[in-house]
């Protein structure tokens, strides 16, 4: 159906783009969690919009309200429901754009499956809105996880084709442009200023790295690591790639070079190498899991393009007007954490069934 | 669990290497459809190892025995199970193993989760063998889809770095090494017995297109058409990366680039380019669905590798003996194929509930 | 994980008796359905309190807000959200229950299950509030079975013993206390009001009956109509029994009684007695489907009795003060009408599928 | 989709009375668990028919066959798949119900459901044949139970209005006639006689107690014990009525009577009652967990009865020839254990991911 994700938690978004509000129910975190509510909205805070010249300057009012499922910000046991209100819902700028699809958004898509019926106005459903309850619920569940000594790290590995230097090791949560290479920041940094200044926009792959994690997470086939990451980063507006470890670069090597050997560390079974993204048959081997996902440029664009004019069924043209982010890859860091976060507590909860 | 895929399909997938047999049931497979049984095996003995000298010598005896679900080859609406014998189950050769990690498999991973009952023997339920009923249930999955006019299609897209050229356009299952340039074939097949001869292995990509679809199958969210196709291809062993339409290149491109335009064509929407890959908001728009998987280089080899030994804990080496595919890519490409038309028609029955 | 239901639709309800709200998501209803919002909420009025003096005097404004997945009345296709505010939410009454555990109540099993850290003000996620929720779902699947002519009647068929007569055939909906032979129903009233004398209460049972059903709704074995009402119907708080036709009285039937022949009228196939309720093999067979459920007495009641003080572990005893439903049944009516409708609706979904 | 069970386990059922096999494929079940294989088979033999007078003669080779899942009889994590062949599966005897459908089987609703496509040989999927997987999922689970100290009795309870006496407390599972009061026994057994000379049969009721069951298993809403252990038991072919505790008598009773009061033995808090059935919202309380399920008469009997010919839509008799169970309830008493103890072991995974 969609909207829903998980085995061992279940966690369901709603809400449009201009609808009454947006939010998230997630069922299955354990009861006697004490949520850091000024942490979570800190977390929120980096995915907010407006923030700087990189961003829309649209402003949102990110905070969320808990409906249920917590007392005095402890966890129950029972369904958290959180929304965020939707302030401005007026739909008047969205006339146009009822009878011409977008090129890039889901608006096209969205007037066959929903039959005339969508909720077009400001994307409805498939607005990179919705992301903002992901983040509420993946903020929760960063905390169950860095209290079991679990992180989720991440950085922007490349914008439009500049790639970042070194290697992601430490928490970038507290840099507005998290690279590990300042300089390439600046040249990225740039890149999205120059196409902001040409009305278009421009894409980028955002780096994330589990680290802390107990080997033996996760499942065989439809259920390892890999599958839960993919079917929760999909669900990110604008991802059309998906690689863990040497990820593409594996098609390239010879078994040799691409098999992580097994070695010992303090004790500890480690692999040499970490090609295979810190999972094998599905389940973590006790490395850091490592994946990138690929992002396309915001197709809202202020440059002219083609459409189709659903009313007459001629074929016209576009401007996408009002304030859009020429880069959404600053912004969907955290959205790429979260998402990695309730994957990896997911199979976690999953874990704790084996035990004999 | 891991071993379950589907959410209007059901598709469980049971076996080791070594037991008795493997298989697969598939639930929610409309009743009245007849199956081309001799169209089932020809697919499925695309997938047979012992095919020619790039695979493996070892024989696989792989024709289904349908238990349920059908009668005189019809489906009858309740589960469908069909079972391949596996003949040779004695595990002699596996002493080894069973204390020496393989690097790259998932011996070591299934022995923590497991905690020392896995079934080690050649890989055990994380078998490549076991994509053989995946194909059972994609062999069924491609018939449906047929008679309704969508096809799947797929190439070798690189091997070991060598690309294939032009554009996947025709039916090549009838090729046995799939790919659109002959000559550039000619040189993965190459690098695929060189690499025999020096008792390694390598790695490629798969490129799959699936034609017929109408605009509109696929949900919001985690349940879109790339996640669906991704909680799926990243259950075939040694997949470590996905991307659709333009994939990994849309992180280098600028919007006025990426997005595709609509235009009208015999009266028709479709889009200029497809950048997209066919999906828009996780929904089809009409156009090619189109994806790459990166397949790992077969992690058996011959070479000496470094690994632990789980009884003494201390470092050694190991050299995987017996025969094994060079390159898993060719027999891979059915596997693939069986993925994809299975999270088509899964979405293509989801698709029939929104009918108002 | 408890409070999700459906295959083909998905509720999810959450909220605690005194959270900030409760509320429902319902996901997979098609778009294009308009929801007539007057007869929506004349249909929760029916469960609301404070109707008359059989219910608990408190008063609760039960009037939904949607959140989201609807434009205009309209559905859109993605989940709908609903929440009903609790506007007295504090706790103060509830002192003395956090550690005397009432009995008939969840208190003291959420009290093991969350590890002390449950909601327990008036019951949190257990309390009979958590019912309105359910009749704002139920009331939209209503709303939807009627426009394809399935219709969900009921009755209550005895209170404390004292059976109704006759037979339900019409919608008794519009009736404060729907019973076939108003005699019986006075004297059903007139127990409830002795119970509420004597700071009792009194058990009933439900009777439930949709007519219009095609044949052939309803799947085999775990999702046949039967276990799809079970699942839900035993959802609804005090529901401690659940039959289909003639119920337990089949156990005492011959093979030649209890059989419902076939026979033909005006043409079409029915039954010419209807002891399955309309359910054979977990499909129904285009007669009535009909179901009871038992309901306990409300559990809260004046009387003193015996519990242990969970801070001292020792035997005492506990009034139970407030105000309460002397017996539920009344108001249980159209929350069993809500939970029919949403299984019927699944089912129905469901069988869109199967069309080849 | 209807044969498959289980939030934390999954349980698929499948085969026909005629297909090649049945069987079941059982996810989730930890590894490391050693099956008893002789007892499990006593279990299935006590399902078996031919025991005595009181079932058919027919015979059935019911000892199962695991594919997968098991080495040396201990579960290595993965899907764990039984069949069982079947020997006699010419449908020679059938021809005339496949246009005759019979009254109280599916044959007519699966006609409908199926579209003429159902496999109607011997009751198809909906076989009564069809509990012998079931009792493989259960009598393995049964075993993982025990090894907890929780134990699944159950008792015949009533036989054609005759009932049993006293209390069910010890395990009945050596008796070929399952009843605390033999006097009570010898009169049901002879009443199955009687209907049975009388070419008719008779319907009962069993009784199920699960005891040693920690309080704190199960979850709100639609995951408590009594919605689990319905959606399980309702799948058993013939269950018209399922209760717990006390039951519909509950209907009748005050609360002052039905609520149980809480009290100290032993230091442990227990009810002084257990009209609950040891479940208070859905949760267990520590007490026994009581159910009784209704089971109708055993459809198949010789009696002529009236029915519809479907290929000329004229109203016709019939009278079911063959080798029928005069009353199913015998037989059906190890099959209520199996689904009770699928149930509670499912919960009792579930229970696991709790801990904080």
């Amino acid at each position: 159906m969609g909207s829903s994700y998980g085995e061992n938690i279940k966690l369901t978004i709603f809400g449009q783009s201009h609808s009454p509000a947006i939010g998230m129910t997630l069922e299955g975190i354990p009861a006697g969690h004490k949520i850091d509510m000024a942490a979570l909205n800190a977390f929120l805070a980096r995915r907010a919009p407006g923030n700087n010249e990189l961003s829309t300057p649209r402003k949102e009012a990110d905070e969320p309200e808990f409906l249920s499922g917590m007392r005095d910000d402890v966890t129950c046991g029972v369904p958290i429901t959180a929304v965020i209100r939707n302030t401005n819902t007026h739909s008047s700028d969205y006339s146009e754009l009822k009878v011409k699809p977008r090129p890039g958004h889901a608006d096209y898509t969205a007037e066959i499956k929903y039959g005339g019926s969508q909720d077009f106005a400001g994307g409805g459903h498939f607005s990179g809105r919705l992301t903002a309850p992901m983040c509420i619920a993946g903020g929760i569940a960063l905390q169950l996880l860095a209290r079991e000594g679990i992180h989720v790290l991440s950085r922007i590995y490349s914008i439009g084709g500049i790639r970042d230097n070194g290697e992601l090791n430490g928490d970038m949560s507290g840099k507005a442009f998290p690279v590990v290479d300042d300089a390439q920041g600046m040249l990225m940094k740039q890149l999205i200023l120059d196409k902001k200044a040409e009305a278009d926009s421009v894409g980028g792959v955002i780096e994330c790295k589990v680290t802390g994690l107990p080997a033996g997470l996760g499942d065989p086939m439809f259920s390892g690591m890999e599958n839960r990451i993919a079917q929760i980063v999909f669900g990110i507006p604008a991802v059309k790639g998906l690689e863990f470890g040497a990820g593409f670069d594996v098609a390239n090597m010879a078994g040799s070079e691409c098999n992580d050997d097994f070695c010992l560390r303090d004790g500890h079974i480690e692999t040499v190498t970490n090609n295979c993204g810190g999972i094998l048959g599905g389940i973590t081997d006790g490395m850091p899991l490592i994946f990138r996902a690929a992002f396309k440029p915001t197709p809202s664009i202020g440059k002219e393009q083609r459409t189709v004019d659903l009313s007459t069924m001629e074929e016209t043209v576009l401007r996408v007007h009002g304030r859009h982010d020429p880069c959404i890859v600053p912004r969907a860091v955290p959205v790429v954490e979260a998402a990695a976060a309730l994957a990896v507590y997911d199979a976690l909860l999953g874990r704790r069934k084996e035990v004999r």
